[in-house]
């Protein structure tokens, strides 16, 4: 068993997160916005995780969304992406952040997302529960689902899915802070068109923390030992309470 | 012609934020949250915003989601939002805002929507061009859409619409706001399935300003006058660059 400073881990994501701000803020306000405020965080940002990372947790390895992909077999690896949600990033909107992600034989372990501008950080170790900054977070498993129950979507989705669902849908354009929502329990769940482990890692050990599962539209649970790999999952991911992602899996079609 | 203080305006909306931003802090962390901060922020920034629009502009008449409706015949008429995204203040996402517009015989005269987590406001007035903070803003109307194009969509688009569209689509929560990001130019366009005066009038008066349209899935312009009488529009809405949204037209069909 490893001992992580969980600690220390949410500075390190805060210290990341405002040298994304300070980028972000520098972002044009066009449509064609220049892509190298975001290039640069991403980069930088990659580099002082991975740099603390290994400098701390030296029998550990690490990937990394950018280029970092340091002895991923070994019991411990890290999962990183500087920016999640770089088009969000770009766009000029709120939600993108930084996951960090650990893998202990593949499976989730610890995590942190962390949201800059709305300054939010969601984690768990593994046995401690998952939390928002302080307080506890639990994933919803209503029996019932109203007009006011939303799902977090990807932005592909109006062309690759077809969802049965009478609630709201949202596209808020980060991976992690979708997994996010639905492990605090705002969102009902979450339907992720292609996902890797660097998106999924940092958010998964949050959701199974705080009682949820993924799990592939055709039923599968998820492979992070094959998401390691290099794979992006290309089939579409489900999140949420276990009984909500098995309603889910028939209410939500491939569209042809 | 009537004189509008802008740098009031603004004053005042972020005055309002704060006031919002205290009650959002306080919503719980919970799927069925507690509706109360939302409606006590609502009803407190409604009768902020009407008490002192009515002091200052004593002739003009006023309309507001809550409950005001006042002198709707007016050449001057004002629509205000308090909180537009309620659910998304509920649900503990960051954009929703505060939208206030003003109609000249029921054409968009001035407006502003502010956005009290990001801090943003966008604004115009008559005659002024548009603005983000104190930077202008322009329409996207490029001639050649990619696949990092994206339209704001609204959170029914996924059992409501067929959108033929080989960008994104993103459903942020506010419809104030998704006008808000056409007018500044980040999103391509946006299609709204539902739709009130208090929802349209800040948001229409940049949009309008910036050089975008708003107009019915059939063609026809966006009917303010109507609107002013309480109706909410049920035909899909399209905004954007004029070109965008003819082009737009023929993507988007309602479903059966």
């Amino acid at each position: 068993m490893s001992e992580i400073d969980i600690a220390e881990l949410r500075a390190w994501a805060r210290e990341c997160g405002a040298v994304a701000l300070r980028l972000f803020n520098r972002v044009e306000v066009r449509r064609k916005a220049d892509r190298s405020p975001v290039t640069e965080a991403d980069v930088t940002i990659e580099h002082m995780l991975v740099e603390r990372i290994m400098a701390r947790y030296p029998t550990h390895g690490i990937v990394g969304e950018e280029h970092a992909r340091l002895d991923t077999a070994r019991e411990y690896v890290w999962a990183v992406d500087p920016i999640d949600g770089t088009a969000s990033f770009i766009a000029g909107l709120p939600i993108w952040g930084i996951s960090i992600g650990l893998l202990r034989h593949g499976a989730p372990y610890a995590g942190l997302v962390y949201l800059p501008v709305v300054d939010e950080c969601y984690w768990a170790v593994h046995g401690s529960g998952a939390f928002l900054d302080d307080r506890p977070i639990m994933v919803a498993e209503p029996q019932e689902w109203d007009s006011e129950d939303w799902l977090a979507i990807s932005s592909d989705a109006h062309r690759r899915l077809d969802i049965d669902f009478a609630g709201k849908t949202r596209s808020l354009g980060s991976a992690a802070a979708a997994i996010c929502y639905v492990a605090r329990g705002t969102a009902l769940g979450a339907i992720l068109t292609q996902a890797s482990i660097w998106d999924l890692a940092g958010g998964m050990a949050v959701l199974t923390a705080a009682g949820g599962i993924g799990a592939t539209l055709s039923g599968a649970p998820l492979d992070n030992a094959a998401a390691l790999d290099g794979w992006t999952m290309r089939e579409p991911l489900l999140f949420g309470a276990p009984s909500i992602v098995a309603a889910l899996r028939q209410r939500v079609r491939l569209r042809q």
